[in-house]
């Protein structure tokens, strides 16, 4: 465990990295992580088996694709995508959105491609 | 389990409520809550023996006192006060705040007293 005894700003972080769908780690409350994520174009349709997710727009906006139908996301807006429900983050310009999951959460999910990544601390 | 298979936004969740010091649950991932609550004055000192918990600064600003020091938040700042940390939550102003913290967590930690609520969903 890193132990992060200090406040944490938001925009400061983001400030610190560029890449588009590779997480960043900023926090954990006990089991959860909080994570960082500039988003930009269209990710693969996934599902967590086990994890829940939240994705909280803090900057841009953010479509989340679900078999039965898109949810979109403004600034302020969060949804959890329960576990197991298929979805796929799509943003037509970059967004910036904050995700809470459980540690043992794949950006892919169920799968493991070319656009799996291991989130680290930042 | 409430199932929340909805977007859901902050500001109009804040603006369902008025009492200060009584966390209202807007969503859930694992064992997580995601609550709101509107902070004015001085709260008690407690902790929680088991809870790591999360205070996200929506609107306003919010000092946690800590017995080794303080730590100023404002707006996009978040802090976690580590399991077993005393702490006290101070806010000048009325503050908006998110928290993240496991569904055991009672807002007042180790102590039952006047200022202990039961979070209800909004």
């Amino acid at each position: 465990m890193v132990f992060h005894m200090q406040k944490i700003n938001i925009a400061q972080k983001f400030g610190l990295f560029s890449g588009y769908w590779s997480p960043k780690i900023v926090g954990e409350i006990n089991d959860p992580y909080v994570k960082l994520v500039k988003l930009k174009g269209e990710f693969v349709w996934h599902s967590h088996e086990k994890e829940d997710e939240l994705f909280l727009v803090v900057k841009g906006k953010l479509v989340i694709k679900l078999r039965d139908g898109d949810i979109e996301l403004n600034e302020g807006d969060f949804f959890v995508v329960p576990k197991g429900v298929e979805h796929m983050p799509v943003a037509d310009e970059e967004a910036h959105v904050l995700l809470l999951e459980p540690k043992t959460t794949l950006n892919t999910g169920n799968l493991r491609n070319e656009r799996t990544v291991e989130a680290e601390w930042i």
